[in-house]
């Protein structure tokens, strides 16, 4: 006992120096990797690279999304089974999960970072969180025509102003959300947008919202700087040619990308992307690719653009060079490529490689793989960078 | 004796919560403000807002610019005495501080974060840092003419592919610097691209580098997608009027700003702001102000410009909405704003009021204040997403 009791003095600071050195840790090199069919996420980090921790326990993660906190300390994880789950980046912990909804397609946070917006197909509507707590703040039912029926919300995100904007399916309708009063959110609707809006974007500097359309040829456009003039219809040629195309099949808006003036979209059952100049909205150029584009990511500086594709093709990744608009390499990273995320300043890219159980890194320069890393059936990759970002 | 062992297994605990409370600070959301005449930077938090610490001992902070590590827990400040200081934004001190020239001008960090470039008037050249360490990885003389003289370096900043950029002033020459072998730069150098270049930018996409010139009017402009082709000479009537305008009334370019595909240029010697077309580099408008800009600041969605003034007009600022380049509102914010800094995201912008003693904060959206911090002459504000852009 007088031995213990000796070592006191030593043993206290001891203490305090282990456990300071453990929690500090920085947020702004910090990732999520998900593990869609065991419903993990892996914490990772850019710089090393390498895996931090595994959090267990988020649910289904099919078509999962994530958005991080103003401060990059937590991850917001919308699972399809409506769970919302917060994940915290810096103790490797799930601090909280609710079961907000039925079926659910995604989610946002507010551009002050105080309001998580969650969009649902069951029951049809956005509701409205507080980031800190998860506490209910608000429900918008997604209600449309005459007899009031409930719609499935699709292409949900934020916009500049504490506003989010999202569309819906069956109601044929584009709604723009003012959250300042997060508790009575204000909605302008607009109607008769389009038939069957399926996905939408925001263009990275939140002046545009484009929806994509199931039941029609084209999108419909919003300009966020002038609403009061309504819904446009742009690229009429755009579109399945079969209306019978199950929508499983429809490209997902997240997959197309603004470079520069230009926007990149995958060509619907075509073997290329659809380069559209943003300044007047037409249609530039095709680029001829190697399979079915699902997603087209430009790096952060606009100056190339990776794609992934549908199966069969999908172990195949191929690189545009925004410049000439030609392909500058084909990769074959491995089977099932699902998905990709580029570092904040674009010195690397990720690739999600499910089907090889791992996630590579690649040089965007020298288009060299850098370093693998093993994730279980990998399907996502969201950085923390994703917080500055307006649109997502 | 034994009342103290009786509470050893509740002491450590405690200790260890404690201590973990304590170290927990995300990143994502901080700040460094310089007050430059007492040399000493605080530490900021962007989200609550509020001051977090006082970091002091970082020399002469005339001109002080700061970039952040990779992972955002360090704040490098470039002083104007040479001094180049580390600031750990998470224990609140300074990490590191040498002096590596007697005479600095600024500094930038590599795309990937690992190399610290630093640009000298004595001895005039470039040097490289190890971002850990601190340790001096190579350095590059600005030597230039037949006679090897050394050129004061202006304008340095990080352009993507590991690289650097910078101009000679009395050289007249544009350096591009790859440091991807950082101990040993490979330096490509374009002469005669003009008459003193006193100041440079970088488009944000890393496209464009435009340098300013105080010995002729115009501007000289480097296409980084395409350097072999050379330096073009743009804007001739870009310029000061009397050639003996001091050079310390030439805007800095770091006050220049690109708003979608408008670069907002302050007019030297007039009370205006240039309109730049970056798609031609033609002169589209100009837009008169209430005094000589100093800083015109694009919000990060590039639907306003921020704009603050020379003496005797630096107790205002105008806000122009870009949508129709009109002026929507006049500010008196107090006597000598000099600097401003958006939130990422843009929701909240952030003046340095450095006669009123204060740093205040305004809604964006209803340009009303919302907050205001003490600060001692505070002359430069710096936000931690900065590790997310290229080309500062």
């Amino acid at each position: 006992m007088k031995t213990l009791f000796n070592t006191l003095p030593l043993l206290i600071p001891m203490l305090l120096a282990a456990c300071s050195q453990a929690d500090l840790r920085a947020t702004g090199d910090l990732g999520v990797v998900i593990e869609r069919e065991q419903g993990s996420a892996q914490i990772v980090n850019t710089s090393k690279p390498a895996m931090l921790s595994r959090i267990e326990g988020l649910g289904d993660l099919s078509h999962a999304s994530v958005v991080f906190s103003r401060d990059q300390r937590y991850a917001y994880v919308f699972g399809r089974d409506g769970g919302l789950s917060k994940v915290d980046l810096l103790q490797d912990k799930l601090a909280k999960r609710i079961i907000q909804a039925g079926n659910s397609i995604g989610g946002a946070i507010s551009q002050d970072g105080k309001v998580i917006a969650v969009s649902n197909y069951t029951p049809g509507g956005v509701k409205l969180f507080d980031a800190d707590t998860l506490e209910q703040l608000a429900e918008i039912p997604a209600l449309y025509g005459e007899d009031n029926k409930l719609s499935k919300v699709v292409g949900l995100v934020d916009a500049p102003g504490q506003r989010f904007v999202c569309s819906l399916f069956e109601g044929n309708q584009i709604w723009l959300i003012d959250a300042k009063n997060p508790r009575q959110p204000q909605v302008q609707k607009f109607q008769n947008i389009g038939k069957q809006p399926y996905d939408a974007l925001l263009t990275p500097d939140g002046h545009f919202y484009a929806a994509g359309l199931f039941g029609e040829k084209g999108l419909a456009l919003l300009d966020l700087w002038q609403p009061e003039q309504g819904v446009k219809h742009i690229l009429q040629d755009y579109g399945k040619d079969d209306a019978q195309t199950p929508v499983y099949k429809m490209p997902h808006l997240e997959g197309w990308t603004v470079a520069g003036n230009w926007l990149l979209v995958p060509a619907i059952g075509r073997h290329e992307v659809l380069v559209v100049d943003t300044r007047d909205w037409s249609l530039a150029r095709r680029i001829p690719l190697a399979g079915q584009p699902v997603f087209v990511m430009a790096r952060p500086d606009g100056r190339q653009a990776w794609v992934n594709f549908a199966f069969p093709d999908n172990q195949t990744v191929q690189v545009i060079d925004i410049k000439d608009f030609q392909v500058v390499k084909t990769l074959q990273p491995g089977k099932a490529v699902l998905h990709m995320e580029f570092s904040p300043r674009g010195e690397a890219v990720w690739l999600a490689v499910r089907d090889e159980d791992r996630v590579m890194v690649y040089d965007t320069e020298t288009l060299a793989e850098t370093a693998r890393l093993p994730a279980q059936k990998p399907s996502g990759i969201f950085f923390s960078n994703r917080a500055n970002q307006l649109g997502l």
